[in-house]
């Protein structure tokens, strides 16, 4: 296995894209991709698509060639790749190991939703395809009702409170106010996140991410090639995937994800480092109490202190770990399939200084966790210059 | 890159399993493949899982995990590929990368599709999802009338007859009904395919594949530890994967498909032999005319020969070069996701002199073309013993 680098990112607007086509959207940011690497279509090797429920929410299935075409990709391998919420992070993984391998020397990555398109009620639907159907689904249950659980038991077993989440939540927002590609760029207080209407209770509106339409892009490289598309590679130090149970009653214990924990073990181990050297991450906060338990299984906090840990700042961008300096799921926006290449990509352009009124002081080893569902997809990368 | 071999392969009935989850069905046919080798579900390092529209035929997305943890696979990465009819051939032309790659020592791919919960009428609109919604969808294209657009023009070219086409389903239809996982296991005569109600014109009932239920899985292993598995392990000599266009109208020929021909190109370089090398194939006969076109596309015809060759009987099981020995998806059936990797079981079990009644006496290469859409993704493979 040989390093691997990024050599260069794209991102479209998050937000609702009602003129543009998932093709035009998946195009722009890949496209973006290629001009800040001074690559011409013909130098890529294969396209990874991370795409969730396109087929769903516009009618399109086999979106890989379509986008690669658009792109003016021939011949080459163009995939789609569906994990869910990880759906890009998937793609990323897979690319990561096809290059590594020694398969391709420059892959694209792509990551891309169009979900505005549908009415909310749908949209829950076609979201809740991604839990167990015959199970959980049939029984009435959706995504924000899953998630209520998980933290309705996290309060029960280590005393989290709903101020806890929505310190999560305070903190996302004041961040993604200042990413200009955010898709709801407004902070928000303690106070307006407590009164919001309840979605599913302990998770209030402001407990939930973003419906959003979007796209991001990687250009991943032999590292050894790097320097001929950028002065600033990053390199991938560790990347795993992992699997768990799709129905939450299939889980022992649903207040931690076994997937994140195995993914991020493997992450660590590959990197040669700990949770106490990260710098920063980007977590998969779809909703708040999947950031806290996020903090907790990736070994940022002991078990059950993610709520404490937030609410006193542990998080917040002058903090010990900042977390999700783009604004998160939850004020970035969550276009489900872009979501885990945005990460990365954030998580890129921090290392790479770019990051203009957010950018950290120290932000020399990022990490990104991408959750499918309740839990039963992960893909943890962790990154450095 | 180190050689991969396969070491175990599994393949439920194809037909209609109404009593059956698609859940239930991949695991079957997983579950078989592991018992061929005598390997534990711990053992498995990843699952690649194709599947074209488990969201839209049964509401299920997130199946790779889904059918992972049904398996007893846990932590490990499940993925699923989507790539229209070629999902599965692009989950092990994935999975052969991670192999060759080092990634993994063993590797557990499945492709399953469940097709016959929905109307015939709703089957052709989810089917149509793999083609171009704003373009030639929205005019009123389907995959039949697409198809017959092919064949129509194909006549018009090189004089290419109904009596030819039909002589690709007469072959079919004799070779699937010796073969027990078969969906329709019954023999016609050129005259009741020629007399069959039109489809679309020029594409009658009998020119068009089967809409079924079913899985195939293949379990595939470094070749230093194969013998590990089993005393007949079949080596993965040539694979490749290519893309185009996914609208019939941006293509500049729509008589011959590039994706084939640089998919062959790359995997018989790859395998260092040529087409004639070839002694047997299992070819993606959606429609009887993709059977004529891959001929010519994959070298084993001059352009515009293929109908006229297998009129002549040369893919018959006695044939120069035989084509479609299990049934093919004409006879065998075509549930959507599982067609790529059960195309390759057979070609395995043929190698492995398994075949019983339909078994080759030559069969020592053996390649398989896996086409998605209206050919914008092809998966190529060859193999020997």
């Amino acid at each position: 296995m040989r390093p691997v680098s990024i050599v260069a990112t794209g991102m479209t607007p998050f937000g609702v894209h009602s003129e543009l086509t998932i093709r035009d959207l998946a195009r722009q940011a890949g496209q973006e991709c290629l001009a800040g690497a001074g690559a011409g279509p013909g130098q890529i090797e294969a396209l990874y698509l991370g795409n969730f429920a396109g087929p769903s929410f516009v009618g399109q299935n086999h979106l890989a060639p379509y986008v690669g075409s658009a792109l003016g990709l021939q011949g080459v391998p163009c995939t789609r790749f569906e994990a869910a919420c990880a759906s890009s992070g998937s793609a990323f993984f897979h690319a990561y190991g096809a290059v590594a391998g020694g398969l391709y020397d420059l892959v694209l990555v792509i990551g891309v939703e169009l979900m505005t398109s549908q009415s909310t009620a749908r949209t829950t639907d076609i979201l809740a395809s991604a839990g167990d159907l015959r199970g959980e689904v049939k029984a009435g249950a959706t995504f924000p009702s899953l998630f209520a659980m998980i933290a309705r038991r996290h309060m029960y077993e280590f005393g989290t409170t709903r101020e806890h989440l929505a310190a999560v939540a305070v903190k996302n927002h004041a961040n993604g106010a200042k990413n200009p590609l955010a898709h709801l760029r407004k902070e928000i207080t303690l106070e307006k996140a407590l009164s919001a209407r309840m979605i599913s209770d302990p998770l209030g509106l402001y407990d939930c991410s973003l419906i959003s339409d979007g796209a991001a892009a990687v250009l991943l490289c032999a590292s050894e090639s790097a320097g001929r598309f950028t002065d600033k590679p990053v390199t991938v130090r560790g990347i795993a995937q992992a699997s768990d149970h799709v129905a939450l009653d299939e889980k022992q214990d649903i207040t931690t994800f076994p997937a994140v924990k195995a993914a991020s073990e493997k992450a660590y181990r590959m990197a040669g480092v700990g949770a106490d050297d990260i710098d920063f991450a980007e977590l998969h906060d779809c909703f708040t109490i999947a950031e806290i338990v996020a903090l907790e299984d990736l070994g940022f906090v002991p078990r059950g202190q993610g709520g404490p840990a937030t609410a006193e700042g542990f998080t917040s961008p002058h903090g010990e770990k900042p977390v999700n300096t783009s604004g998160g799921l939850k004020s970035k926006g969550h276009p489900v399939g872009a979501t885990g290449v945005a990460q990365i990509r954030e998580v890129v352009e921090q290392i790479r200084g770019n990051c203009g009124e957010r950018q950290l002081k120290k932000a020399n080893i990022g990490l990104t966790e991408n959750l499918g569902g309740s839990g039963a997809t992960c893909v943890v990368g962790i990154f450095s210059a």
